[in-house]
């Protein structure tokens, strides 16, 4: 099998063709339906039209509390000449929603009636105890007076039940006999049908109240049971059978040994089926053994409708899954050229779609998203949400290589008036680079890049309200600001703190170039001995800046735990036994460290590693643990964090630099009053250790 | 109980406020935490921040199938002078995601090298049956060469597994003894840790995955997991108990008698509940008995977060909500000024928030989105998630009575560049119209009403993206325009079909201010006997419009079944015992109808009930059916669907008017491509009754 797939891989409009091709040629059409009581049927997928079988409401009622009446007796009613109409006859008390009694036809609001007590002078007799209790709200269609139609006798069939309210009350003296004659007075005429929903006024019976293909949403339930139905059918739910492979996979909570990989990507899967309204099915993890493989791919054509096989789908000595479609069915498509997500594999076996996903995490969500996402739709009778764009502006150049359409994962933050897109980790390894994502952007296959400040469309993976809530901190890394967008999370729900580190140098010129809010800096002067103000004047000399300090803290060596390098200071750096790692140009702690080499008269020629470069303390410390160095320059907490020791060197300040026009903004004052009274942030900051919070909050400057 | 309680009523903004001020004095606070399998945490909230327990990797991986080496042995490697690496030794091949072996720090991508193939002479020894099987993808440490460090073995626990994959094919002769020695050849050298997946690459250990009060996507399950977790701590979902109340209110399914109202509240209330991450428990209906009530408020306050008593709130004779909240606990207001959803009441009973909500279903569902969606989302540590809008512009003018905040429902639709917005129904009691409703528009307490023309903020209910795939046709209402719906809904998901009923002037007007896509149209020329055409150049007469026949249909008099009051013509509509119901001006039926009484020689004075209008063909067939009115004027499809006589009167033709420019638009081809192809539409429509469709969709005529 010295084929190399990506000899023959497609570009991505290609695949997508012939993926919804084989869709249509293969016959893939909406599930069939299942009946599901109408309670249940949130978010389910109408399976055909729904029409109303019932009138709403069916009957004439009251759409206010007050008397129902016939329009013609009011004629002639108003101010200088009220009208009487005789409770029980000519105006009959209904709550909203009451029936009409019949040939009535409108209601007169009680607040415009006047109601005239005329108490009986005759013995009064109390309803006999044998007589079911009065209910408020009951109404009785009495007798009718000479000379009037008879009003048929509605709730209570004839019993005796009494107009009661609680403004009104009359006494009962025997069943359909005598009442306390009484009478409302009305000032002017009804209208007819006023005040008084007639029948069908929501639904009519035979109106279509859904049509087919419709997820059914809260209201819809509603209107579905006001219609008449208990029941409504909707689309079985696309089982989606999800098989994860390979040796080294193991499940979650099992203890590690080197070369294990937890398996993750299929709960990944399985909550996006969720979300796309299908229904996830996990197999076991599979390992790399064709035959099983096979077996496995050809159960799970058998039990679901669609059948996703994890990992293997390239072309290493233990990728199985192209030759185990193949050996099962029909491999229509090996390769494809996007990034991250080219070894990609559209199968179909038994009738059923087959789709063989890479297993990188990153290139598991990009190509599930666009060779799944469809099909499970379709099988609902649906097209997949169009996803929403939002225009940015791109803060950073980014460069791609020609013939892959890629898909770079980008931060986005609203900064005055602009949108403004910060590129992310583009591994396809790199899971957290989707967490942190706040949406897509792609570049085209025949696309070398896109330049810093280009307009760019991107496709978005959270709600615009959260992108518009979030403050863009761009700058130095510390420690004490992830503490703080989780603070902050805490505390306002609505509000994220969004931080990319590029250094102090990048922070300040971010903010120059209008694409952050804030900026984390620790820039020393060597002149002055100042930190910040002077770089803050020369970079944004016309710009108001509020400078206020954070936190002071450790600079130092970072080495392994016991110091088996016995490192003891920048000179020790030369030594042939230690490697180095350093952080990027224009980040203040690399400021630092140059500062001290050419104190020390070091040239940066003789240390092994000064080329290497990472981007945070986090990142300094996590190298030296891994052994991918013996030491670089970072922050005690960094070292802390890890268990790693650490050879103090400096004290330095690390201020926030603020623009003053964004001082005033609900989300950073709900930061800066974090900083300044927040006790659960100071006291966690603390616990980083090496962090002295004297001046938390403080305003150090304000040009 | 002669209190008004909308005497005491309050604004929104007050009602609001004091809501929101009770749930901090009474406490309300985020719910506990519990502990949930990660992979059931889909949508869960979580209740502390999650931070890495394992790096990923947790060991350094090779990031592409190809060949680790040791970089130091690749320097000098060059096209002209290649570099031999001894495989096994210098160079050991690893798939993606394999571990490096120790001391190892980079990886040749296997197209970047040559294999050296060099079989031995030696005897062949395959390897002893005894042995385990070996695998692809397993890797074997080799003894180390002279003078090299020691390669510690990997996996496989020192086995006997070789490395075998499908590229290359070693034989073993014995363990850990000799190899068939082969080679590869670079030619150029690696850098330090190229194509290594570095541990800590995606999660560093201790690094923040996810803050507090985060809702867990699909890419968050995989983090979470991926950083060593099994479980994750979430917070309980707020149990909220729902209470109908209501002798009146019956159970879906149940037997109906005339006073019953099916009990549908809940169940929209139960699904707002849910899709807010809440646990909806819903009580069976408590009849109007005020000690009833109490004793179910007083349960519910046991067992559940929220209490929400739906009916009952108003001032009416059964209303008891008030007085029952009053009894339990505290009512805290009662009645805001908000329309619909007035008789609001909030309350507090044994340290839980009790929301009575009014009967009435649009009344609820805004009431139940404005107090009780803050509150479950607070007991999740959450706000709600804001609303989006939309700016739009004002089709028709809104009147609105001052002192109340009115909530609008409004149909977007996007014709050319603009979004526009028409009203629809605003009673309370109209459910549909929020089945209907693309958005809300809120009319201030102290306005009287908003213009047509104006731009508004409109509170989406619905995508940005379903608004745009909307094809809005305002005009003449024909049934066959609801069956057109339903089939481009089966047919394109993603499209909808938006009719507003205004008649056929008003359709064309729709046009002419840019408002509609399609307008029907049946206005007869009486001069011409022509329909349509001289209409259209007299309204639009600048706009190239194509007219394109829907169908000939008939017009008569619509009358119960077996025609009791024994109408025969337009004559019979003078009669003293004939009640006619009439269309509204403008409508092409009401020109029919008026050119009929003309050429009869009728004054409309004489018909009774000629002021009382309709806007569709089934609100007049309603309206018979119901009794309303004896006759009125409609076509046959109406009365067939409703079981009525009709006294046929007219043919007309019935025609959709689109301006050119519309025609090529996507979601139009689709509508037209049915109207002239889709066997299913045309067999549905001549099924209605009363319709010629040999003219479906021809071009009758273009300006």
């Amino acid at each position: 099998m010295l084929e190399f797939y990506f000899q023959c891989q497609k570009f991505l409009a290609e695949a997508l063709k012939k993926w919804s091709d084989k869709a249509s040629t293969g016959g893939l059409k909406p599930l069939e339906e299942e009946p599901i009581t109408a309670g249940d049927s949130l978010g389910r997928i109408t399976s055909e039209a729904i029409f109303a079988k019932l009138s709403s409401p069916f009957y004439h009622s009251s759409a206010m509390d007050g008397y129902a009446v016939r329009f013609t007796d009011t004629f002639g009613a108003s101010e200088t000449s009220p009208k009487k109409l005789k409770i029980g006859h000519q105006a009959v008390y209904a709550d909203t929603g009451d029936p009409l009694p019949e040939g009535f036809n409108a209601v007169i609001m009680i607040e415009d009636v006047n109601i005239i007590m005329r108490p009986q002078v005759k013995p009064q007799i109390s309803p006999s105890p044998s007589s079911p209790p009065l209910k408020g709200g009951e109404i009785l269609y009495p007798s009718p007076l000479e000379g009037e139609p008879a009003c048929p006798v509605g709730r209570g069939e004839g019993e005796g039940a009494l107009l009661m309210n609680s403004f009104i009350l009359e006494e009962a003296t025997s069943k359909h006999k005598t009442y306390a004659t009484e009478f409302i007075e009305i000032i002017k005429p009804a209208t007819p049908w006023q005040n008084v929903r007639i029948i069908g006024e929501d639904i009519v019976s035979t109106e279509l109240i859904l049509p087919e293909n419709h997820k059914i949403r809260p209201v819809d339930i509603g209107a579905i049971v006001s219609g008449g139905h208990v029941e409504v059918k909707v689309r079985r739910k696309p089982k989606v059978v999800i098989i994860p492979t390979g040796s080294e996979i193991v499940e979650p909570g099992v203890e590690l040994k080197k070369g294990d990989i937890i398996e993750f990507n299929s709960l990944i899967l399985s909550s996006l089926v969720r979300e796309w309204g299908g229904e996830p099915l996990r197999i076991k993890p599979v390992p790399d053994d064709l035959e099983k493989i096979k077996q496995t791919i050809l159960d799970a054509a058998q039990s679901g409708d669609i059948v996703i096989v994890i990992a293997g789908s390239s072309a290493g000595s233990a990728d199985f899954t192209s030759e185990a479609i193949a050996g099962t069915g029909e491999v229509i498509l090996h390769g494809v050229n996007i990034k991250p997500g080219r070894p990609l594999i559209l199968g179909w076996v038994n009738n059923r779609p087959v789709i063989g996903i890479p297993g990188y995490p990153v290139s598991a969500y990009i190509t599930f998203n666009l060779f799944a996402k469809e099909i499970i739709y379709k099988l609902q009778g649906l097209e997949p949400p169009q996803p929403e764009y939002m225009q940015a502006k791109l803060s950073r150049q980014i460069a791609s290589s020609l013939g892959h359409e890629e898909f770079v994962r980008v931060k986005l933050g609203k900064v005055g008036d602009n949108i403004i897109a910060t590129p992310i980790s583009r591994g396809a390894g790199v899971l957290m680079s989707l967490v942190r994502a706040d949406g897509f952007l792609r570049i085209p296959s025949m696309s070398e890049g896109i330049g810093a400040g280009a307009e760019v469309d991107v496709e978005m993976l959270r709600q615009r309200s959260e992108i518009e809530n979030t403050i863009v901190c761009i700058g130095s890394h510390d420690n004490a600001l992830d503490l703080l967008a989780n603070i902050l999370k805490k505390n306002h729900s609505k509000f994220s703190l969004s931080s990319a580190h590029v250094g102090s140098m990048g922070g300040l010129m971010a903010l120059k170039k209008g694409e952050a809010h804030i900026a984390g800096t620790h820039l020393l002067d060597e002149k002055t001995g100042e930190y910040n103000i002077s770089f803050i004047n020369k970079i944004l000399g016309n710009r108001k800046i509020v400078l206020i300090n954070l936190v002071y803290r450790q600079q130092g060596l970072i080495v392994l735990k016991g110091n088996p390098k016995n490192v003891t200071g920048f000179k020790d750096l030369t030594r042939d036994d230690v490697c180095f790692i350093n952080r990027q140009n224009g980040a203040g702690t690399r400021l630092l460290t140059d500062k001290y080499l050419k104190d020390i008269g070091i040239t940066s020629k003789n240390i092994k590693g000064y080329e290497r470069e990472e981007y945070t303390h986090m990142g300094i410390a996590s190298a030296v643990m891994t052994g991918i160095a013996d030491t670089g320059m970072g922050i005690l907490a960094a070292a802390n964090t890890l268990g790693l020791d650490f050879i103090p060197l400096a004290n330095e300040r690390y201020d926030l630099a603020v623009p003053a026009e964004y001082v005033g903004l609900e989300t950073i004052s709900a930061l800066l009053n974090i900083i300044r009274t927040d006790n659960e942030f100071r006291d966690s900051v603390l616990k980083l250790g090496g962090y002295d919070i004297s001046d938390m909050g403080k305003v150090i400057y304000e040009s």
